[in-house]
């Protein structure tokens, strides 16, 4: 395993590995994580996970001081799934001294967690840019969990013409339902076990889809009345919405995505679920 | 020459292009664009320009509906310079459906022209972006005649890690000084006469730089003083700026830049000069 440490070292290692794999990471690495790097094992010569705690994409410095940091632990665990190395810059390989650039994506990035985490996107979206140029990858993976990430990702790659394929890979997920997060850990049992219901709310959305198709405000009412059932959960949104655009839609268009956002025991907790083939 | 009318074209003819020097431009080409694809064909095995007129970096409707367009006639000055190629997209081929990424870069684009063209920088920042990321040059050429926008590249090159490198080379001038500009057909014969007092006045500052080097202040007084001696001339700015930050100095620091920009007959001109060796 090569664990590089900075833009020069990452350079000399791209120039001799032929087709490579990226999927980027912040660390604490979990079984999401690895069915991205084995996606990737599956398709090019070699696999690196770049590892960066990006704190421009955290609006809360809480959050990012909390931020679980453990290389040796992630790089084994990103060994084991077939990666080959490591990038895990320094900050000034990322944003270099007087750095000043930013990229913005507009109406994807407005609703749903840019409402209530303003900035994030922006950061996203700019260390994205640069790990993509730095790296030029064949493909990038990314996991449907971050759903509105991922399509502002995807819309973002298309307009400034960012380098390899972009590849999306299932929400992986414990044998309970709970989507795997890196946040699942501050979830205490009863905490956990009340935020199952996010995931009951969008499968009997998606059992119900077809008999309310054109009516996706009964759907989203009855999800919610669902979530309501668990009074240690607290909604923040519900929305059934076009996967490409995330404006919401009324009937159920092909790929039509419930969003779905929460907090339980202070922990904020998203996920999101496909209604409709596309 | 071959014409490349979108972004298909291109990357046929990149794939097969070895290494590649890009000069991008708004066509109206004259002898600073054919200074800046000589400078590139002394160093690539293929010259392609760019000509694309960017509609998100004219902040004036007017002045992008007066902008002139000869595809046939830039073709044969870039061919008779040494290009090979020209790139002259199609919109959908820089702005897909949906577009909705902006690439912006903060401080430098905030005095000077981006004070009076609000939105310019962003626009120029988010269409060379697109441009390296889809020619994938090994340099890319920039006159020093827009030397705020320069200075912005680089800042964003080095920031996005976009590829291949960014080349400066000196603005040309015409035989009594006035630097080259597509606007300067514009320029009825008085005008043209009183703006050479933008070239002499920077020359002026250079020739006592040496003498007034703790006290820039005093030596963007004199040139102002000159530029007023022409009543036809409106001085918009005259500031000596830091080339890098482009923040204004107090003495002269190694590289240092006279920046002016006036409006001469309707027609607004910019000019800069470099007062003391980088």
């Amino acid at each position: 395993m090569d664990i590089l440490r900075n833009l020069a070292e990452l350079r000399t290692w791209r120039a001799a590995a032929g087709s490579v794999g990226l999927v980027p990471t912040m660390g604490a690495l979990h079984r999401g994580h690895v069915s991205l790097i084995e996606a990737a094992v599956a398709a090019h010569d070699r696999v690196i996970a770049s590892i960066f705690v990006n704190p421009t994409q955290f609006n809360d410095p809480a959050d990012l001081a909390k931020y679980p940091r453990d290389l040796d632990r992630d790089a084994d665990i990103a060994a084991a799934a077939g990666a080959v190395a490591i990038y895990a810059p320094d900050v000034p390989s990322i944003y270099p001294d007087g750095f000043a650039t930013k990229v913005t994506v507009a109406g994807i990035t407005e609703d749903f967690e840019g409402e209530s985490r303003p900035g994030h996107f922006d950061g996203v979206a700019t260390v994205v840019t640069i790990l993509l140029n730095q790296v030029q990858p064949d493909a990038s993976y990314f996991g449907e969990k971050d759903f509105q990430q991922l399509a502002m990702i995807r819309r973002m790659h298309r307009d400034l013409a960012l380098p390899g394929a972009i590849i999306a890979c299932p929400t992986v997920r414990d044998d309970d339902g709970l989507a795997l997060s890196s946040r699942n850990v501050r979830l205490l049992p009863e905490a956990r076990q009340a935020s199952l219901v996010l995931h009951r709310a969008l499968m009997a959305m998606r059992d119900q889809a077809e008999h309310s198709r054109d009516n996706m405000f009964r759907l989203v009412t009855m999800g919610a009345v669902l979530v309501k059932t668990e009074p240690a959960v607290t909604l923040d949104y519900l929305q059934v919405v076009d996967p490409d655009t995330l404006l919401p839609v009324d009937t159920l268009v092909p790929g039509a995505r419930a969003l779905i956002a929460a907090t339980v025991g202070g922990v904020r907790l998203i996920d999101n679920l496909e209604l409709a083939p596309k």
